[in-house]
C-alpha cells in the first residue's frame, strides 16, 4: 500500500481520538511575507506524536503485557496518554534530559514510568530490554511504519483545511513527523527539513549517503535529538529530494520568543525551530513562493503557570 | 445605523490590519460535551482590543497631538499597537495593578506611558486630564461606539468561520466585548456573561436596574476590572436579556491551569474566565446545547520564557 493510502487510513483510524488541530495566516515575526501555520502543538500531550501512537495502538492486537515507549518525553506521553484512553497499560522510559515537564505529564497518565541516566539512546535500550523481558509491545519514536503513516496525518489534515503552501517547514528529530509530511505530499509540495545545528541526523544522512550516528545537544536535542535518522524517513527524504537546512539555539530561541510576543503562541524549542528557519534567512523563499510552518510541541519547562 | 450594520461596516475596515484568529473543537477540561473556542489572545498585542482600537483610529480623522488612552493594560497596548502601525503618536496611561509584562508590552510599541498609583479610574481620571490639556483623542476601553463596533467583528469572523453554538460565553470587564458580541448577534445566539465574583460590574447592574460603581478585585481585576459597566453594554444586555454568571478566582485559576495542562492554550486569568464557568458548573449547559467560548486575552505576568 502506498504511504497516501496508509496515511488515509490512519487518518480515519484516528480521527475519533484526537485534536483536529487549528490553522491561521499570519504576517508577523518580521517576514517581509505572510506564513500558514498549523497549531500542532494543540494536539494532545502537546506534540503531534498523539497521532502516530494512536494509530499504532489502533492497527493490531495489543499484548496483555501492554505497550512500552522510550522517549525523549514527547512520544513517552502520547503513547502513555493513547495506551490510558485505550485500556492499556504502559511503560515509558525517559533520559533525564527529558526534564520535569515531560515526566509530569506522562505521570499524569497514570503509566509507570522509568527515568533513565544519560541520553535517548539510553533510554531506548533500557526499553528494548524490557520488551525481550516482558512480552510487551513497543511503538518506535520514528521509525515504525505505522507511526509514520499516524504523523503523516497531520498534513492531511492541514490539506483539508485549506493549506495552499508551495513549502512546507518542518522540525526533525527522528524523522517520524517528516516522514509521514514527505509520504502524503509525495512531491505535490515541497518540504524542507529544519534542524538544529546541534543535532542534525537527517543532514548528516544526506551528506554522507545513509543513516549516521552523529552527536546531540543544544537547547531542542530533548526532542529533536535522535543520534541517527529514522531508514523511513531517509528513504523518504532521498525519494523526494528533500531539501535540509540547519538553525542555531540562538535562531531557535529567538523564534520560540517572537512566537509568544507577537502571537501568544508558547511552544518548546523544537516547536520554534521550522520558524527559525524563516526568521534566521536559513530558508529564503523565493519571490512569490508560499510557504507554511508547523509548529509541533509545546512542552516547555519550567511549567509557565507554576 | 444599526449595530449589526456597524460591525459589518467595521469588520471590512479593519480587515487589514487585524489578526484572523483561529477557532477549534475539542472536548477537553472535564467536560462531557465538545465545545467550540475561539483563539481570540492570539490577536495583536494578545487580546481582543485591537479590532476596537483600529476601527476608531480608522473611523475618522485623528488630531495632531495624537492618541490618549487609559487602561489596566489591554487596551493600552492595543491603542499603542494600532497607533503606531498607522503613524499616530500615543500616550496611555495605565495603572500601577497592569503589571510588568503588560507594561512592557505597551513599552515595545514606541508609546509614551504613564504608570499612575491607584485603580483603573485613576489612571482614567490622569487620561482625561491629559486630553483636555494636549488636544488628543481619547480612545475609550469600552464604552463608545466605534470601540463596541470594532470587538463586535469578533463575532463577526466567528460566524464567518462556521460558528455553530447555540450560546456563546464572554468574559466581561466593561463589557466592550460583549456589547459587540450581542449588538452582531442580535439575538440569534444566547450570549452568557462571566464575570468574576470580586469584579462583576455587569451582574450589578442588570441587579440593580442601572450601571452602578462596584469594588474590584481578584486574579483578573486588572483586565475585567472596570468598577461601572458600560452604557451601551447595559442596554444591549438588557435589550437582549443577556444571562449573567459569575465565578470564583479559583474556578478562574483551575480554568487557566486546565487549558494550559490539557490544551497547551496559554491565557491570562480574564482569558479562563468563560471556561471557568462551564468547568464549575456556573453556567450548565442543556441536553443538547451546543456551547462556545471565547478566549480573548494572554497577556500573563511573569513572561513564561523570561
Amino acid at each position: 500500500m502506498s504511504w497516501k493510502a496508509q496515511i488515509g487510513a490512519a487518518a480515519t483510524r484516528i480521527a475519533p481520538y484526537v485534536q483536529r488541530t487549528p490553522v491561521m495566516i499570519t504576517q508577523s515575526f518580521g517576514l517581509s511575507y505572510s506564513i500558514e501555520m498549523k497549531l500542532e502543538q494543540l494536539q494532545h500531550t502537546g506534540t503531534f506524536k498523539a497521532r502516530g501512537a494512536f494509530n499504532t495502538l489502533l492497527s493490531g492486537p495489543v499484548p496483555q503485557a501492554g505497550i512500552v515507549a522510550a522517549s525523549g518525553g514527547n512520544h513517552g506521553a502520547a503513547v502513555a496518554f493513547a495506551a490510558q484512553k485505550l485500556g492499556h497499560s504502559a511503560h515509558i522510559f525517559v533520559p533525564e534530559m527529558a526534564g520535569p515537564s515531560k515526566i509530569a505529564l506522562i505521570e499524569r497518565t497514570g503509566a509507570q514510568l522509568t527515568v533513565v541516566k544519560g541520553e535517548y539512546a539510553n533510554a531506548a535500550d533500557a526499553a528494548a530490554e524490557y520488551e525481550a523481558a516482558s512480552g510487551a509491545m513497543q511503538i518506535h519514536a520514528y521509525d515504525a511504519p505505522a507511526t509514520v503513516a499516524g504523523q503523516g496525518t497531520c498534513l492531511a489534515e492541514w490539506d483539508e483545511q485549506g493549506l495552499q503552501a508551495d513549502t512546507v517547514l518542518i522540525a526533525v528529530g527522528g524523522g517520524g513527523l517528516i516522514g509521514g509530511a514527505l509520504g502524503w505530499l509525495a512531491g505535490a509540495r515541497k518540504v524542507v527539513a529544519v534542524e538544529p545545528v546541534t543535532s542534525c541526523a537527517l543532514n548528516a544522512a544526506l551528506a554522507k549517503g545513509m543513516p549516521c550516528d552523529v552527536q546531540v545537544s543544544g537547547v531542542a536535542a530533548n526532542a529533536l535529538g535522535a543520534r541517527k535518522i529514522g531508514q523511513i524517513c531517509y528513504d523518504l527524504a532521498t525519494e523526494h529530494s528533500c531539501e535540509s537546512v540547519l538553525v542555531t539555539d540562538e535562531a531557535i530561541t529567538a523564534a520560540q520568543k517572537a512566537l509568544w510576543q507577537e502571537r501568544r503562541l508558547l511552544v518548546e524549542p523544537a516547536g520554534a525551530a521550522a520558524l527559525a528557519a524563516l526568521m534566521s534567512g536559513a530558508y529564503t523563499p523565493a519571490k512569490d513562493e508560499r510557504v507554511a510552518v508547523l509548529l509541533c510541541g509545546a512542552n516547555i519547562a519550567p511549567d509557565p503557570l507554576a
